[in-house]
């Protein structure tokens, strides 16, 4: 429902007399949310965005945690939470036994009606150490019900292990490509094919790598077109950009 | 022309004995591009992606700059030059008389095929001094034939300006927003639409901006899912990757 | 007007009749602004924050200033811009001849209607050469109506100087203090004071100040309670800022 | 009593004869505070400040932690201390069992006198993960007597939330706004009232947030008027701060 | 096997009818290279550069590690692992009992056929906790045979240290040089000798040595002449340096 | 004189009734200094510092240069002005014709009572290009009267240049040692020496020297004892640093 | 025993055939100092320096530390030891319990020889929480055998327990000022003194004070004049070189 | 002549009484170099490095540039002077007409016993923008002697126009890889060869590429074995340290 028919709907209610001036300016004010005092549940975001609000684990109580969860759950049927510590995800698994727990990249999510639908994503690692990040693309993805396709470790250090695998590639709607260290591969893989490429740098590395900061630049200043950065570590948002443009294709 | 299919016709020539086997060797070992000395115009790119080389005019000097884009042109009937300073966009008016000059964008273009097709590109800026990065994406797209919609100077400090256009750029395929400063903008526009949004920081500002770090920093740590970001003004890259995208659609 | 009663009033002239289902849609959709192409002028931003939208100089064309300025003096009858180059300044000297310029400030603004009221604000500063954004607040607060009072040259290299004028400064509604190099005297003020002191680093200096962090640090760092701090050399955004303050006072 | 007032009684006294010059040159030389050996309590920042010398918990250890409290206790009647860490807050509950603990914020206080008075506070946080740094402005507050208003979880992801509250937060004295990761929250809610914006970066976040360097940058940055910023995460420096304003109201 | 062979052999088999097309495309879209599922096995490498593919222990689980070594032993009958934790050199022990580790360096290697060839490489320190460092480095240059010499703790707070071992490093074929803190001694060797210097900052220091940057930075602007460096704390990639340029000496 | 005795001696005033309590008061509120609007000249300096206010030239009108100069000259006979521009040195030689400019440094003073006395300050650099910031450390200390010894172009890539200097080095009072690039020179003097040195970094280099940051970390986390350090390019500050060591010798 | 001396020593025995050419060239390669194998201990550096090498903790096992200050004492009869481990203390006390132990400071020394000279030395902090440094820098000079003067806890937030202070401060012969957070103290007190300051930035802070770069660059920007700043934390090397200064006054 | 020769040369000629004690003693401390005053000739560097001391043009006036020259000729018959502005490149054309002027690289030199010897080495640029850097390189490697192999422009966003070219780079000694923007050209290249690959950032890209910070990090974390680093267009280091590494091939 778009928003104009949001008020085109509050608007025609109140004309016909169904609704009072006092009620008509308050949903104007407050479009459709959940106040649960802790936090305010989005479930308009569902109809606007075609994902519910997801849950950041990070920094919240075992208790908030569980509570929103219910509340999400409660209403779209729902729900995905990222940035789980081991204690939060364990606290998910006993609570709703129905959900998905991806360990290594921390994510659990409770669904029942995923369908597969739109263009395939191409899911590729420069090494081994980066799959805890690309698992978190993947748990978005089988989330949101996007077909995947994993392309593991084929870093530039031997960039004969990429070619064999472009055309592939090249017949995916789009590609994810997680690098640490330099984060080279994503130039390389938008160098060879059409398809847009989403750059996740990872911490992955030591020394001058800063965190992330060195393949965070690199995938900023690629000299190959075509491709777009998210945040260091971020496979969920990587995953779930990927959706958007895969399901209109 | 994929990879595997440009292998498969040297070995069918090689095994009807139309090629030798040295001539063989050597084609498989060179894909095709042409070597003008000072430059390897990749003439193939345009098959691998659908857009011939970019002409980087930064730090060229005029003659390699002339010399480069007459070999584009011969081979591809088209080129795009990015970066170029006054005195090169000059040469170029000059030079290529049918040619298209952006002096805002510092961009310029030759081509005579020009056909739009595709998804509609929404592209947003925060305040007018953005609209030189914004006219760099425009002058990428019209060179590749995509429509698009402009929406200027619609800021978070006065977010009702951008909350009635909303409808407007939920229809479009994808969106480029164009934020300096605090680069809040995608942020908004990303938790307002469900389709996929272009962050492009600009150096628009001063103090603590750091040239445009600050707005690069805002984009990366979106709250809001659905963005992935460019480098700081880089208006081609974000009207590259956005027709990637909508000419899907 | 408050956003409640902005919506009331267009639900009751829609109940009433006076007014059509799409025209009531619209109106709820587009708060009041005025579109001239290049910027959306804002005018229904001096009800909702007191002071028209200012014009942010930096990187817009002659032209572009001239227009945005003539639009904003047709509404609002007083415009303020900063960030004006010199070229820009003698332009709007010429073309306003009502208006007053600052030329260490780089601020030119018109009104007609300026009274002096709430509490005063003390205008600080370390040393001469932080004077330029002295006059940015200064003439941000003597468009905005505000008594002023100025304690210049005050630095921590001779803190005997600052302590004459303490009492003056306690007397004042808020105090903003203005440094550069080591950005101390925000610090020592608010230890000595207990009204609101806001700090502007400037980029005063050279070597390890890189271009005012220094100071900037010190300020966000500072052991002192009562500091808030703006961006690099904003002496506007302090003069504001403490207007906001001061008006209540 | 000011400064002067202080010289002033100081010299009578001496031009009396009631003290000596010995003394009164002393006097002079030692404005009013105790020596510990370990602290400097600041009995007189009380007077001069408003609010007695807040106790800095980091660092320090167990011991010193109880004396110092013991002393302003002792003069002052009161005392806040921040930075704790759970085993000093544990400590302080037990040695003081009639003072308030703040476990999320991390702060301890004694005082047997506050009563409500000035303007009300409006506390707004752009995520849940951001309440701890909202309760360390809250128990500032609390401390010093300041009505509050708490609007939690309305980050820009969904700017609707925040909508229906602004004109709540309208009419408030000052607005404290709390926000990490991209940190965008305060230059919306300042583009939308016309009372001071007290901006404060947070550490939640990961990769590219750098511990709150880009939510701090952000709220430098702002396009927005009115905003302020404090350090990463100094929840009391906001309380404080917004307290300097809103006792004038 | 250089490359251009490989094509050959293969073209020279398809001509031969030895081979099929789709086999001979396969084949040259595919370098050889084992898929063990989580890891490409890289067997080529040892070919093409003189060494097996490294494994790079940090974030590996304990079983895919396992698993990497025994696929590469298998093959490769030797395999060396860097960057490993206390448990992970445990494991490998236990599991591989013919292998060597290297508690301080946190490498272990597993090889049967080392020969000593090529010239001497000069390790040298700055001071004794740059050590691990050094082993790293050496510990990499026994697995790959070359001939080493230890020079330890002869920093540039005693440049007389340095002095009496000059003619020594002299005869070296390369000298690594590995220091923290400041980082000057990489300087002052490649001041006095003629052999190529390569300077491996390290982490060792506090403050402002930023975990590295400091000796990092020194290393990178030598006015010395004959430096090149490798990412802090990199001890295994000075010694793969060095033993490239060593063996041809 | 002494805060104490200049305490003293207006009680004392005050008790004979040679001075009236208000006046009394504004004396002890106001130390000896005068305000000539734009700038408070600190006369009582001299006494406290033992050298008169400096000038720092950078960012101030011309106008407000001699100005400064001419007050600072009828008070105090003497006064130096650093960080002046081309044009401004040029003013200042015609306007006092009596005065010494030094266009390395780009340093002015005039003083007529110089007189050699203290401990000889060895002055040191690393190459030539180091020479303008010498200058300015030997500008200085000609006007404070301290005998000065210059060793220049000692850098650490030829160390045996600076070990036949040491002995002289030894003698000195105090060393300022000055070097860009990587700045490992104060490292090495200080570890063949026991005088204090004080390292200045330079500005000298390109790319990872990051405008002195390089030299600037590297002298900070020096192994050996005995260094500490100023500004980027500050001369003038190691100058007069020196100036307090050497005299007492 | 100078440079110059110990060459004329030797050319002197070799020329009255005291001692063979051999060994005449392998003393003047070897400037004396003994090797251990793991370190090479510098017994020269206590003529050169005045103060025997400093054994640098971090980063060193125990054997090794434990190895190197026996080697130490054999040959000095002192040793002291820095940045240590609460283990290494514990170690360095059983081991030598005729030494002392500073556990804030984390420095052990062991020394029969020590006799108060030379000026007094202030050692000044700006909060209770820097105290760790000042002890690191007390606990050398007591090693060194300076007079020392502490005055602790007189932070800008209240300037007036400093002004009390700063005639003892004037009478000491260098003052050491400590400082975290904001850093402003060696500013202040530079300005109201004429002997020489040492900046000691520390890492005491939160959020932006980016472990001690904000006090740092305060310090290296400070507009006072006399003032030398060491690292961050670098209690020991400012005690060092005010012992440097002081030992001549 | 190594250091030990010097060394016995003097004793001999002082034993057999050739040379009294005090010129003996002079010598061994006075290594050979010539002081001309501004700057200290090293013409023992030649004989110690290979190579004469380089002229740092930058930030060096013409007089000096024209005197150091001039003296390195008289004795050494060559020089080589880099980082010259166009005005010093003239003088020196002008000067000295028998020496080569590079002006992309800004390097001059005169040398008149130029042999080719030792292997070769490629120069591989990613762009056509990088060759200014290649061309630092090149001028030097042409006054060393070395034979060079250029291979422009095989950046890779085309990657197949360096896989064409790599059985050349093999056969190399070793490679030269100067590449800006993202800097990932020296992974791809060190993971298909076996010789050593000097990475080379340059300052050419913008926004994030932060004058070459960005492809400085790619290639110190490169993933890639065999890859050291030198300074931010640093060609002339490279093409040293190169020189250092081919003329024992």
């Amino acid at each position: 429902m778009t928003l104009r028919r949001w008020i085109e709907d509050i608007l025609q209610r109140f004309g016909k007399g169904e609704i009072r001036l006092d009620y008509a300016i308050n949903e104007l004010l407050k479009l459709p949310y959940e106040d649960i005092g802790i936090a305010k549940l989005d479930h308009h975001r569902e109809i606007r965005k075609g994902i519910p609000e997801v849950i950041f684990g990070q920094d919240k109580t075992q208790e908030d945690l569980v509570r929103i969860a219910e509340g999400m759950l409660a209403k779209s049927h729902r729900f995905i939470a990222t940035r789980l510590s081991r204690e939060q995800i364990e606290t998910l698994i006993q609570k709703f036994p129905q959900g998905k727990a991806y360990k290594s990249a921390n994510i659990f999510w409770v669904s029942d009606k995923i369908e597969l639908s739109g263009g395939t994503i191409a899911i590729i690692t420069a090494g081994t150490s980066d799959y805890p990040v690309a698992e978190e693309a993947l748990a978005t993805l089988e989330f949101l019900g996007n077909p995947t396709k994993k392309i593991l470790d084929v870093g530039v250090a031997g960039i004969h292990r990429l070619l064999s695998e472009i055309d592939d590639i090249r017949e995916s709607a789009v590609a994810i490509v997680i690098a640490g260290m330099e984060g080279a591969l994503p130039s390389v893989v938008a160098g060879l094919v059409d398809i847009p490429v989403i750059g996740v740098p990872t911490s992955v590395g030591y020394g001058a790598s800063f965190g992330g900061i060195s393949p965070l630049l690199t995938m900023l200043n690629s000299c190959s077109n075509g491709i777009a950065v998210v945040n260091i570590d971020n496979g969920f948002g990587a995953g779930y950009f990927a959706h958007l443009i895969a399901r209109r294709t």
